[in-house]
C-alpha cells in the first residue's frame, strides 16, 4: 500500500482523512503545527467535539484498531522541517522511527482555511498569505530536491474561480481569440485574501508542473459539511475538529448548529448565493479516488470537488423543513451582508471529473440533516452562542 | 503639483524616477530597505557606476538643483512602517519633517526584481514571494485604512503573461464561451518564481480594487536596458545603479558590458526568445503619463509597458553591428539554456494605451547602443568579467 502523507492533518478534513486511509491499510503519516486548535482557543470558538491532539488520537486509534498514524509536529513554513519529511530526516513525535518510508502521495491540506479570518486585519491578511503560499512552495521544492515522483494532492477551493458569468470548467480554457487557439488556466478571481491566497497556490504548482515536471492534483473543493465518518463514530476522542462559528464555521454547520439552539440562521444579504458543497465522507472518497488514480510526471489535474450547489437560501430552508420535522422550530434572519460578493449571480460549474473516477455524490438531503442535528443535539450544552455571529467584515 | 511617494526608491528605476518626477516640480519622496545595493555588495556583483546612498544622493540633489527628495528608510514588509506613509507619522531620514504631505500617487517598485535570484535557491524563492506578496498587500492594507483615495502606480512585468500562442492583449481577455460572455484578467502563466510573485500581486490588486475600490494603474514592463537619463548625467554619483551581472542585469544592459569587455555576448539556447523591451528614459516617461492621466476610484488599469519586440538574436546582432561601427569587436556565444523557457514561440503583444495618451517609444537603434556604449566604455575598469556568467539554473 502507498505511503501517505498528510500536511495539516489535525484539521476538519485532516484528521478523518488519515483515520479512512489508515483503515484502508495505506501507511499514514501526519503532520500539523496546531495553528487552528491554537486559534480556536485563543478566540474562544473551540470545536463543539471534544479533540485530544494527534498524538493522543493516534494513540487510541492504534489502540481500537491496531494501525498506526505516525505524527510530526512542526511548522511547514520551515525549510528545514518540510525537508525532513522527504530527506528521510523525519523526526516522529507518535509513531515508529524506524519503519518511516517517503511519501508516495502527499495530502496538502496545511492551510489557514478561513475567508473571514484572513480579513479581520492587517496582520491576519498577511499570516494566511504567507503560511498558505509558503508551505506549497517549500511542498514544491522538498520533493524537488527529494522526491520527484510524489505525487502532490492539493486541496485549492472553488472559491477561486468566483462567480463569473460563464460556464465554470474544470480547472481550464479553450480560448480561441483573433483565430488562434491557447488552453489557459481557467482564470481566477476570489473574493477574500483567503481565497486569493489559494490562487497563489495553483500559479505556484502550474509553475513548478510546467518547470520541473512534478506530479499534481488539485482538487477544487467547495464548502464542506458533515460531523462524522465511520472512524470518527468509533470512539467520542476520534471526532473532527466542528466548528460552528463565524470564522472557522462553513456555512451549513454552521446553520445546523444555530438550529439546535433557536438561533435564527443568518443569512448574509438576498441568500441567492449559490456554491457547491460536499459532504465530509464524500470529500474523503474523492481524495482516495485522486490517491489511487495518479496523474503524469509534469501534469497539473484538475478536478472541481463538489457534489450538488445550492444557494444560502436552498440551505436555510431544507434545514428549516427538517426541523419541522423532528418537533424543532427553526427561523431565519437576513443580516446586511457582512462581504463584498455578488447576491444574484449566474453559476454553472462543471463537476464531471471525478464523477468519471467511479465518484457518486450524495446529497444534502433529510437524511443527513437530521442525523447531523441529532449529533449535534447531543453537544448541545457545550454550544458557545456569541461565537456564532460577530460580524467580520470585508 | 501632486506629492509621489516612491517605493523602492534607491533602485535602477526608483532613483532616476525620483530625480525626473522632482525635477518636473512634483513633491517626491522615496522610500527603501537597501536590499537590492546589500545583496549585490554581498554576491560581489556590484553596480557599474558609483552609488552613494540615498541620504547622500538627495543631498547632493538638493545642493545641485534646490529641491528636495525626501528619504525614509525602512522595511515595507513591516506593516507599521507601510502604515508611517500614509498615517501622517512618517519617519524621516533626510529633508525637512514638518512639510511632509501625504501622498497622492505612489509608485510601487519595491520589489526584488530578479527571475534569476528567486531561482538559486529555497531561501531566495520565499524571501522573493512573501517580500513582493507582503509588500503588495502591505500597501493595498494601508490605503484602505487611511488614504483611499491615492493612486497606486504599481509595476507589473510582461513577463506575466509567458509566451501564449495568442495575442496579448492589455491585462484583459473578453471570454465568449457556451453562448455567454465574461471579461477575465488576461489568463497569467511566468516562467520564473519573481514572475509568478508578480501574478500573485495581480491577483492581489485585483481583489482589493474590486473589493475596496481602490485606484490602481498596473504597468506591464518590458526588461528595461539604458544607463543615463538627463538628471543621473548631472553629476556622477547622481548615477543609478547599473548592474550587468546575471542575476540583476538585464539582457541589453549585460550584453553591452560584456561587448565592452570582448566577452561574447551569452546568448541562451536558440536566442529566439522574444520580449518587449523599453529604454529607461521611456519608462519614466509612461510612469509620469500614468500619474497625470489617474483612473477612478474601483478601477484597475492595465498597460502593457513596452516599447518594441525583439529577440536575443536580434538585440546581440544590433550590438555586434554597432560595436563594428566603432571599432570594438564583439562576438555571440550560444549557451546550453540555464532556464526552463520556450525558446521557438508566438509573441505579438498589444501597446496601444500608453500611446493614447501621448507616449513616443524610441529604439533601440545605433545612437543609443553606441551612447551606451561610450558610456560604458569610461567605467571599464570596474568591470568584474566573473559576475557575467554562472548559470543559475531553473
Amino acid at each position: 500500500m502507498k505511503n501517505i502523507l498528510i500536511l495539516g492533518g489535525d484539521g476538519y478534513l485532516g484528521w478523518p482523512t488519515a483515520m479512512y486511509l489508515s483503515s484502508k491499510n495505506y501507511k499514514v503519516t501526519v503532520v500539523d503545527n496546531y495553528f487552528r486548535r491554537n486559534i480556536c482557543k485563543e478566540k474562544n470558538i473551540e470545536s463543539l467535539l471534544s479533540n485530544p491532539d494527534l498524538i493522543q488520537r493516534s494513540n487510541l486509534w492504534y489502540k481500537l484498531t491496531g494501525k498506526e498514524i505516525k505524527v510530526s509536529i512542526g511548522d511547514l513554513t520551515e525549510i528545514s522541517f518540510m525537508d525532513s519529511l522527504f530527506n528521510g530526516k523525519i523526526k516522529l513525535d507518535w509513531g515508529n522511527n524506524n519503519s518511516f518510508d517517503l511519501p508516495d502521495t502527499v495530502i496538502h491540506f496545511a492551510e489557514q482555511p478561513s475567508a473571514p479570518f484572513s480579513m479581520i486585519d492587517s496582520e491576519k491578511s498577511n499570516f494566511t498569505l504567507i503560511n498558505n503560499v509558503i508551505s506549497t512552495n517549500n511542498l514544491i521544492n522538498s520533493i524537488k530536491k527529494f522526491n520527484i515522483k510524489a505525487h502532490i494532492i492539493k486541496l485549492g477551493t472553488m472559491g477561486e474561480y468566483g462567480t463569473p458569468n460563464i460556464d465554470i470548467e474544470e480547472g481550464w480554457l479553450n480560448v480561441e481569440h483573433n483565430n488562434r487557439k491557447q488552453k489557459f488556466l481557467y482564470p481566477r478571481q476570489a473574493s477574500s485574501i483567503y481565497h486569493t491566497s489559494k490562487i497563489m497556490d495553483t500559479d505556484l504548482l502550474w509553475f513548478a508542473v510546467r518547470t520541473w515536471k512534478i506530479k499534481v492534483t488539485d482538487l477544487m473543493q467547495g464548502p464542506v459539511y458533515g460531523i462524522f465518518t465511520k472512524q470518527t463514530e468509533l470512539n467520542e476522542n476520534l471526532s473532527t475538529i466542528f466548528n460552528y462559528d463565524e470564522i472557522f464555521g462553513t456555512v451549513i454547520n454552521r446553520f445546523l448548529t444555530q438550529a439546535v439552539i433557536g438561533y435564527p440562521l443568518t443569512i448574509y444579504g438576498k441568500g441567492n448565493q449559490t456554491r457547491g458543497y460536499i459532504n465530509i465522507n464524500d470529500s474523503i472518497k474523492c481524495i482516495e479516488l485522486a490517491i489511487q488514480n495518479e496523474p503524469k510526471n509534469g501534469e497539473l489535474r484538475i478536478f472541481n470537488q463538489i457534489s450538488e450547489t445550492l444557494s444560502v437560501n436552498q440551505i436555510a430552508a431544507k434545514i428549516v423543513d427538517c426541523c419541522k420535522t423532528i418537533g424543532i422550530s427553526a427561523q431565519t434572519s437576513n443580516k446586511i451582508n457582512p462581504r463584498v460578493e455578488n447576491e444574484d449571480h449566474y453559476y454553472n460549474p462543471k463537476y464531471q471529473a471525478l464523477k468519471d473516477l467511479g465518484f457518486k455524490p450524495s446529497l444534502f438531503n433529510e437524511e443527513i440533516i437530521i442525523k447531523m442535528i441529532n449529533e449535534i443535539l447531543k453537544y448541545k450544552k457545550n454550544i458557545n452562542e456569541s461565537a456564532i455571529f460577530n460580524g467580520v467584515k470585508w
